[in-house]
């Protein structure tokens, strides 16, 4: 079933304990789009500027990526700056430009309004719920959020939280946004807010699914080379989202496979600079990785 | 077959955010105990001092341990006494008291000598090889650490590590005693030290086995309500050395069934302040949450 995502397209420099890289192309749809192209073309809602690289369109085109719904607006593409401490795990955000992505109001194309499957990547939950209120058949919604939105717009997100079926947060924002300390009760407290589904993202430790009728947790795969772990959320969001939108159907056993597809995909994502390592990835890359997982998580 | 623990005994004071108990049954080797007897009898070979409570000695008694190798020495038993913090995650040791644990020369009783399954718990190198020396037939023997030893005693425990089968030992220590950031360098470094089997201790993340041949990993029982994590560490020890014991062979499918039952006797362990929960649940308590976390963890 069709896919759409939408969220920022950006221009990364990151810097980390083994190398540095300027003006990578980013930004959570990118990430997005190309973890979810292995398993099912998507329809790509974002903005970049005047200076967008035609390479980087034709990039993601030539990745079954729709970008009829990539504005090209006046001005500069957004642009993000950090730095990756030693243990990979935290990073500093040294600069961020906004630039046209700060007047983002994303509109969805006619054709596109009834797409089935969506997500709607971090922002700001106004601009979310607007994505919502275009959308005429929505079957599977799933958002991601992030601490500035629980700080500074919590009832828009928790309005938000009422309309979507899932929830994608790290440990430390869902702890944040539940008000709960311990992770479990995190988990179980976000669902009574609204969502059907909540995926807390753990980064190096795996991932956990809260379900109104199961739990269910992951490993991360084992990576013993992470380059850059840029976009691992979203590239995980995109594995999971791409494998869900290809079965068609959100069943418990479905929800279980998709969320170790994410974890496949983004182990890809973070084994290079940028989207170097997904963008050359085939489908059969990912299918034996996956096959790799299951033997690494089965009794 | 026979499976013998060598560690502490110890009475411990505890504060958490919610609550404190003083003086309670504690210790490397009764925790391990505790959780390797649903699987197996247990020798017990440790020391504690002239005021070790009568009522504790028949706890142990009536758990299937077999007391034989406790030694009952002047003076006091070793006291520990610590205070955890909000997340449960760390804490913080207020004070030991060494008492008789800090002369403790373990010495196995003879029809021990020649028992198969040994773990050594948390101890001096030299202490822990000191057992080995009077084992005759060791057939499978795996030991903890600490940061202690790592900092002090290197070399004594680089020594015990070409000796033993399997060491098991937390995140930090890993990365600490390999001198490596990454987690799944850290523990393939600690297999080329000697054993064949390291399992990494991640708390409420899990667990990890790096093996000669493969890699497993499994999350933690979803619990929560922490209400004392001490010992959590040798609880999961016990439940996967007495599984294995139990089974009488240490396959890659046994490894990996040991590994899920200790995470089960571990997440019993944090459920009460001390032994209390451990020491009153049945084998049929283990099975049932044993079941239920395969369904946590299967895809």
């Amino acid at each position: 079933m069709p896919l759409l995502v939408v969220g920022s397209t950006a221009y990364d420099s990151i810097q980390t304990p083994t190398g540095s890289r300027d003006d990578c192309l980013g930004g959570s749809a990118t990430y997005f789009c190309l973890a979810a192209r292995f398993f099912t073309p998507v329809k790509l809602v974002s903005v970049v500027g005047k200076d967008f690289r035609d390479e980087d369109l034709a990039l993601l085109r030539s990745h079954d990526i729709d970008t009829e719904g990539l504005e090209v607006a006046e001005g500069k593409t957004f642009r993000w700056s950090g730095l990756y401490h030693a243990d990979m795990n935290t990073r500093e955000t040294l600069d961020v430009q906004l630039n046209t992505f700060g007047h983002f109001r994303p509109k969805l194309p006619p054709e596109w309004v009834d797409t089935p499957f969506l997500f709607l990547a971090n922002g700001h939950p106004e601009t979310q719920a607007s994505v919502l209120d275009q959308a005429t058949q929505p079957k599977f919604v799933v958002a991601d959020t992030m601490d500035l939105w629980i700080d500074t717009t919590k009832d828009a997100l928790l309005a938000l939280l009422r309309r979507i079926d899932g929830l994608i947060i790290n440990d430390e924002e869902a702890k944040q946004l539940s008000g709960e300390v311990n992770l479990i009760r995190a988990g179980n407290r976000l669902l009574e807010l609204g969502p059907k589904l909540v995926i807390v993202k753990k980064g190096e430790h795996g991932s956990f699914m809260f379900h109104e009728y199961f739990q269910f947790a992951l490993p991360a795969y084992p990576t013993d080379d992470v380059v850059d772990p840029t976009g691992a959320g979203d590239s995980f969001a995109g594995g999971f989202m791409g494998s869900l939108s290809e079965a068609g159907k959100v069943s418990i056993g479905r929800l279980k496979e998709a969320m170790a597809y994410g974890t496949v995909t983004a182990s890809l994502d973070v084994e290079s600079f940028g989207v170097d390592r997904l963008s050359e990835s085939l489908r059969s890359d990912v299918e034996s990785r996956y096959q790799e997982f299951l033997h690494f998580v089965s009794l």
